[in-house]
């Protein structure tokens, strides 16, 4: 029970079943030691050393390595060896917002622990002095955590989008908000975490959002990701944060987050530092 | 220029020059290696090691710790080794809102680079829409940043004090805040950083609080730090945060705080998560 298991679940990680993976001489990536063999089958694709993974070197531009992986990826599909690819590229660089080194199928972003973006957007109901959010709660054919509530808005970044750009895609796509309301979200930080998955791991960023929609706003889904939407007080998101897995996993440090800016958790709770400190850690 | 050299300078300490300094087994601070040899002149109350300084381990009590480190303190003083006493004691626990294991005086802190905990309160002028904020310019007598800009109200945390106390209190000394006023503050999250200084280092936790003060409030202060109070709009103050060096050193880390919390700088700043995570390194 608590704020801190969720940050602590969110960066369980041990770098020892990993191996670091490389692109150009920058660490791009982690892959897990024990399924890292096979990709000893793509010896123009990877290179494979006993303490990491690279790139092959003759891959020189972003196109060459986005085909040979995505050639890789497909076959390992193929095989059954990874989950099946999402027919949507995520930028891989060496920084948010520094140049593409490669362009990898979300399916199979987890098997390298390559870092990833998503945006997530607080909807506080308008009138309700910021005590009220729009939840959705995730369809129950979700691959990642069906049946989960969520922000009122959350989407990965895919690559040629920026944080604004994928928050107002999505903001369309997931609660039908018109342009003008969605304009008027403000970025609001971000969150790190990295944790160990079975066949891999998640080094991920939040781009956090708040927004006080108009009252008569009601959000409906239009691209069956959320199955309803509903308004409950922050207190109650807190409460179910602390005491129960009602909320998806990262869902609750965008809430433990916001709870801490808008002054729901004080300096007087016994984790107040370690849970602000706990949503950077790995930045 | 930029926001990021103020987290740079703010978080440049070599722990080479430093030995940890403990206290019952736990490390509470760092004392600069070059001037430790002075506390072998108190062998009843410092061990000195060669990797480490501890408290005589027959100092089983705060109060007994307590009252050696103050006659240690007081000798250096008049010794002119350390800078004057403060006449303020601050807790060193083994983490905030943990048992205290000494009080030490403000003023040989540094000394022993003990963590600290301070409140600083982003005062918004009431009807700017937090468009602007309520800046102190500190007096030509401070010892620490004399003449620099400042928060609305800002003050370390003294032994037998909390965060909000603390806040309650300084609001009234610094800024002659109604205690109704100051009760709507609300805490907004914390920034950590630890620098180097010439005999010492700071290792610093500030509690940042937000508040909208009525339009008709002027802050007036009377206990002689702050020399006026004046109004700038929040993008004049972020310009000078980036540009100039008008504002006290750790106050830009809280204003590039408040910048990312209320939406002042946006995920497309090529430092956006540098500036996100540098706010808590160390913690």
């Amino acid at each position: 029970m608590g704020f801190l298991r969720h940050i602590e679940a969110c960066n369980r990680f041990d770098p020892d079943q990993f191996l670091p993976f490389y692109i150009g001489g920058v660490q791009v990536g982690s892959i897990p030691r024990a399924e890292s063999t096979v990709l000893g089958d793509y010896p123009g694709t990877f290179r494979l050393a006993e303490q990491f993974v690279s790139l092959s070197e003759s891959l020189g531009t972003a196109a060459s390595r986005t085909a040979a992986i995505g050639a890789a990826g497909e076959d390992l599909v193929r095989r059954g060896v990874l989950p099946g690819r999402r027919g949507e590229l995520f930028a891989i660089t060496a920084g948010w917002g520094g140049d593409v080194l490669v362009e990898i199928d979300r399916g199979v972003v987890p098997f390298f622990g390559t870092r990833s973006y998503g945006v997530h957007l607080n909807g506080f109901r308008g009138g309700s002095d910021r005590q009220e959010l729009w939840i959705g709660k995730r369809a129950a054919d979700k691959k990642t955590a069906p049946g989960k509530l969520d922000n009122l808005v959350a989407g990965g970044i895919a690559s040629g989008y920026g944080a604004h750009a994928t928050l107002l895609k999505e903001a369309a796509e997931e609660a039908s908000m018109p342009a003008d309301i969605a304009a008027t979200a403000r970025p609001a930080g971000a969150v790190f975490y990295r944790m160990g998955l079975p066949h891999g791991s998640r080094n991920d960023v939040l781009f956090i959002y708040d927004i006080d929609v108009p009252a008569d706003f009601v959000p409906r889904n239009s691209d069956g990701e959320i199955e309803d939407f509903r308004v409950l007080a922050v207190d109650d998101c807190l409460r179910r944060v602390a005491e129960t897995d009602d909320f998806k996993f990262n869902v609750n440090l965008v809430l433990i987050d916001l709870a801490l800016r808008h002054g729901y958790i004080a300096p007087d709770h016994p984790d107040y530092l370690p849970l602000v400190a706990g949503l950077r850690r790995g930045g």
